[in-house]
């Protein structure tokens, strides 16, 4: 392991808890962008925030909300664990572009513009047909580059993250995939996509959840560091960094929210089938976030300079997330502005 | 006009009271379907419902709701005016497929997919692009058809109201609207597409909204009457009727909310423009519910038989609606059968 690594995971939907912030801890882990929803709406996602209270209040020796980029150092500084809020889904702000503020100023980093499915913004990888961001879609990204919250097209469509990519002002994510070459599945990305969102300065955010690796659960350590070195010479080596998606302690149920939401009368197995319905199983050097030390060796093994390494194991996560200008940090510029 | 016309508007939106009532009364309508939703939530269409509920409480003596087909002959009979719930856009659903019953429980006979903009479920008339039914949409004609829902696709743009008129298992309709030959808006329907929903038994109810005639609100009887005798050549007689998209009354708030939603930060004009913002002026003779008579008796002055006029005015939609089997008719029928 280096020294004062700056490690940012940009995915996890873990069952959170004491046990998995001492994992983290243990992995060396300075913060993460924990996904507060999937399909739930406003309402809702209120509630999931007011768990999140829940668990500050309780295990504040582990961890800590991030309202600024400071706060990641602090964090760092503390041996806790920084909590950054994404969301995997649009259905936070339902019908109403005035929400992305509201949810900002609750600490929202991300917000993916789809979710499998077509949105009001975009359309999901899983849909047939993609006809792109709407109508909605270009005055919500506009929102979100104004209050400084990335656009994630995670789970889009090829056309939708081509055209959001675009559009928006800002770089912009794909917080956890890889590339399609690598492993030809719906929620990885073409070659295409990815040279693009390097071209205006985004990030990719390398997964390890299973369905999106190559031969799933066995995939070696080797062959996901060949990937990204792969990856790093297609987009170059500020552009890609870890989104783990891992998904630690979730029962059945959860799963099958994630793939069935409301939207469906039958069920849809999403990356599974009806024969492997369950969360598949991790890779056995990657089974929780205290397993990143082995993805540090092993690029520190490879070769990879310190730079390099603290580069996709953190900094452009940082970089990326600072340049954004979220509304909180406007705030406390603001507030140091007019002080005394 | 005719004895007994059996009136049936597809579409109204007005500010809903006593005199409007009289208007429709005076006017021989039997009953309407009236518009509960344009952006609003599950939650929001629920308060609508109730205020409907204050107007049959208070106004009894002038409309009633109509739960069951037979309701609209004692509408009739009882020299009342029948009150139908339609929904302009799918908001009422939310995300959640289950929905669809409970509010056709409550009376919901029509649905659109879409308003104007993208949707969950298909793309609206004002997308630039059109990626048609989505895979949730998919799953709710399956359930409209179940339920006995009427799919509408009056606002909804053009491959996607190719898809749904293929993909649903009964007729659909496209309540109000006329043919984009007849004057070229956004919101008009090609020839092709008005006759392959012919061709599946659906039906389209003529728009009287100024923005959808040829010439605005200087459109002519004789100019809407060569467009009414053009589309039942086109597309035969049991599949024409009326929608007159009546909106008396409402201040300009309504037409903002109809038009931008909580979806847009800047003004969205719609078929209207900033010069023009406000409502457009109804034609002199259509300018409420009492002017049905001018209709009538413009068809009857240019030669269409009873049988042709008793159709167009009404018995087309009662056919449609009949054949689509509400759910709240199978509680008839079943309790009818279980009774003694």
């Amino acid at each position: 392991m280096l020294d004062d690594l700056t490690l940012i995971d940009g995915t996890q939907y873990s069952n959170w808890g004491p046990d998995i912030y001492e994992e983290m801890r243990a992995g060396g882990v300075t913060a993460v962008n924990v996904t507060l929803v999937y399909w739930e709406n406003a309402r809702e996602t209120l509630s999931n925030l007011g768990q999140w209270n829940a668990q500050f209040e309780q295990y504040g020796h582990l961890i800590m909300p991030v309202r600024s980029m400071a706060d990641i150092q602090i964090a760092r500084q503390t041996g806790r664990v920084g909590i950054m809020f994404g969301l995997q889904n649009c259905s936070t702000i339902e019908d109403d572009v005035s929400l992305i503020e509201v949810f900002a100023d609750l600490g929202v980093r991300t917000m993916q513009l789809t979710y499998n499915n077509q949105s009001l913004l975009a359309a999901g990888c899983y849909e047939a047909t993609d006809a792109g961001v709407t109508r909605f879609g270009k005055v919500v990204i506009q929102e979100m580059n104004r209050v400084g919250m990335l656009v994630d097209m995670s789970h889009s469509a090829e056309y939708s993250t081509r055209e959001a990519i675009d559009l928006s002002a800002k770089p912009i994510v794909i917080s956890h995939a890889n590339p399609y070459s690598f492993h030809p599945s719906k929620r990885n990305k073409s070659d295409d996509i990815l040279k693009a969102l390097a071209s205006r300065g985004g990030l990719l955010g390398l997964s390890l959840y299973p369905y999106h690796l190559k031969n799933g659960p066995d995939c070696t350590l080797d062959e996901f560091l060949d990937m990204m070195q792969h990856t790093i010479d297609l987009m170059g080596i500020e552009c890609v960094a870890i989104g783990s998606d891992l998904c630690q302690n979730q029962p059945y149920s959860v799963l099958k929210w994630m793939r069935n939401g409301r939207w469906t009368k039958t069920t849809d197995y999403g990356e599974g089938t009806a024969a492997a319905a369950e969360w598949p199983r991790q890779p056995a050097w990657f089974a929780s976030s205290a397993d990143f030390p082995n993805l540090v060796d092993g690029m520190l093994r490879r070769g990879f300079d310190d730079e390099s390494v603290r580069k996709v194991m953190g900094l452009n996560w940082y970089r990326l997330l600072s340049e954004a200008g979220h509304v909180l940090e406007k705030g406390a510029m603001s507030a140091s502005c007019g002080g005394n």
